[in-house]
């Protein structure tokens, strides 16, 4: 897996969102071998690091190559983003295509942590 | 029926969602012999086992020559996916295609126990 | 006004929903003697009794040549729906195209009693 | 059926083109008495005259309860036009809303008169 | 101003809701004299008044050669159906097209009161 | 295969056309067993003779459990109806749903003779 | 009305084509007072000439508080600006809201003249 | 930076929104120097004072050869802006387009004083 | 690269159209290594043969390693299919995502042979 | 103005067509200096050369200071183009955000040759 670089929250005072789009991700099927496309939307309020784009962009490119199940996918990016950067909650989508006519959708969270 | 295939659900420490969406379903009208079109959407947070992909495809094809009401297909396969898989809260949605000028959408539940 | 006919809700031990949307409703405006168009959605949890769809059709096209006022629509076809089917809950929204320029949306509902 | 009035063709050393869109269509299937919607486009370039819009919608509203078919709408309205204004060309199109799932486009045409 | 009129609300045992949206509304910028276009949309809940359609129309014309700021037309205009209606609650919702390469929304309300 | 029925063109001195679609057309692909799902276009310019809507309606059901390919659904839906109704011309449009990650669409043709 | 003013054409050695898109349109019906609003769209091929942008926003202005007819105002505008800039070849449409529930386009155009 | 001119809240005794939305934003990356576009969205409820619009526009400008961080844009707009105008609550959000495949949504929100 | 299978055209001796559409087609950017996303159209009249569908999926995938420009990649596809089917005629079309901000579209043809 | 680099043709045989799409173009009006915002379409088949992608951006990008009209801006990156690669044929399509509440699209073109 590529190495995921962060940067220091320029505003640490402050609860903020950051919402980062990649339509661009595909993996492969670990039971078929055929290749799987699909939408990651990562979505955090970050603590004292944010996630630098470009090491982002090659981290979500190292599963190119990989066999991995959907509901994976989404848990094993949300728990390696977590360790990155340490925010303060964070939420993984995978919107995937269609797969014998159904598509999917799965949603894993780091809930914010109750004062 | 077809048999509902199931896997461990790889991340079964962390409260997950997951959202399959089959746009091309189809069974039969029971009073007038016609066939009824529809999507079906399936969404849960799953417990210790996550619904096979495959077979909940051909699970939704069984009901192809089936003559059954929009009301009743979408309770019964809430029952059907809840017995096959035991999730922790689950909705199935039956949206379904113009009928005498109307069309119509069907959302049974089943919601999370309380604590 | 035409009858309108249940049949016996197949689930009743469930709370589900179901929504029904007529976009080729018309009446005739009372002021004017000019032809209205709208769309009527018609949302609820069944209680014992379901609405029968063919009926429900025969009901709304039974304003065709009626005098009536967009907001007395709504309100007239929420009354004649509650006592046909007794719901859980019931909302019933007319969207109305447009005159002199506007066009408006009267939504009336019957809510859940509270326990 | 309504009489459809005219004015004098302002500009009528110029050919151009005058299209009145009506998505408020009604009529009645003669075969199963039930109600038809559908959107009537007329398009034309005029000759001496041209069609009066407030009586051109009373026109289409004379069809409100007649039972007539799709095919024969759309043509006989062509018919009425062309005696009414004496257009250079004329094209009438009729979307119809779904029936049996199905829905329809009808299309007929008087062309400009080859010189 | 034109005067607001008004009829009794038809069914004043229910709370109901009424929107009416005008895409047509022109008024003048009080600082460079332009036009300004907007689209006014009116939100409420009917007390013992309804307001009549073309008396509302008639209403929002009367702007049309008024310099006004777009923050003071949405209030004027709340304030004055308040007035002309007496409702259960309000809201006035204009949104105004491009200037300066932005375009604004701007939203205020007459809650209802706490009981 | 259920047989098409027609009517008497009601202006067979005009030259006009007809567009019928189908977006509920379903059968079995030959090679896997599986359901395929489409839309079906037909557009025609009639003869002596129109498509009666209702039997079309069947004819098209009843590829419902027939096993045949895309290319041979298209070309054999447009030989039946040139058969049974004898158009100007006609042509026929399947919009197939994604198979493998791609849709296709097959267009056939029975183009008007030259005169 | 307001003046026109134009720019030389600053590549007057090639055909190019130019359109401008006016969505805040509005006169007034000369039959019923009433404000009209449309879209205004002129496209053309510059002569020696091109339209100067802001003088063209206050020339469409200027038909405001105008009475005039749909068919009217189209064809007035292409005069105006043909006179003004004398254009290789021009097009004006007019897209006007909906008035008893039909809407209207009407086109007018100087051709090219051909060598 | 522009200066941000401001006008008295012409409504100071209601609670009411404004919005504005400018999509013509843009910036440079401090990394790359390569520019960067964007759509600035301000939502807020004025204290005493409202953002004039022409100022707020230059101000917006003023960041077109500024070389800056996406998550550090948004802070400081909100920054500057809650100087500027004192508002009850107000929220920014920044939609960046497409870099590295990925787009970005950054929001900074400050909230209302709880009372 | 993998092979492209066919099977006899069912109706050789009409003109009809085929159309695939492959919206997850990457290969990687020879230049940077990067993978690049897009969509490829195949759209052809077909000889004595049609492509198969499975094949044609595994020979668009094989590029999913390969370095190749936009403008390569679509008269590549284009030469392996004309030698593998031979058709009448043939458009391959590929729309590539967003790279510096610009995203293109690369069509190539082999026109129909005049006769 | 930055130099625009080029590659050589890799498919000079045939005869394709390159679309490129720059939706992030932006100058500044010489009357007003105040910024402009636009999408750049460039479209072309090929001669012996191709348009380098990154160099294509950085030469649109040249603008960005710069003092044009619409007009002038789409006619100079054609020039510009035309003699950096002798395509057979191009077109430039500049479309134009709104400015006085107009948008505007100019379109000038190279056209092929005719033999």
């Amino acid at each position: 897996m590529a190495k995921i670089e962060t940067f220091d929250n320029p505003h640490p005072h402050r609860d903020y969102r950051i919402v980062h789009v990649q339509p661009e991700f595909t993996s492969v099927c670990p039971k078929t071998g055929q290749p799987d496309f699909g939408e990651i939307t990562i979505e955090y309020t970050p603590g004292p690091l944010c996630l630098e784009l470009k090491s982002l962009k090659f981290y979500l490119q190292s599963f190119r190559n990989e066999g991995v199940f959907y509901e994976d996918v989404v848990n094993r990016i949300l728990d390696d983003l977590i360790e990155a950067c340490g925010p303060e909650e964070m939420t993984v989508i995978g919107r995937f295509s269609t797969r014998g006519g159904m598509h999917s959708v799965i949603t894993a969270q780091m809930p914010r942590e109750e004062e």
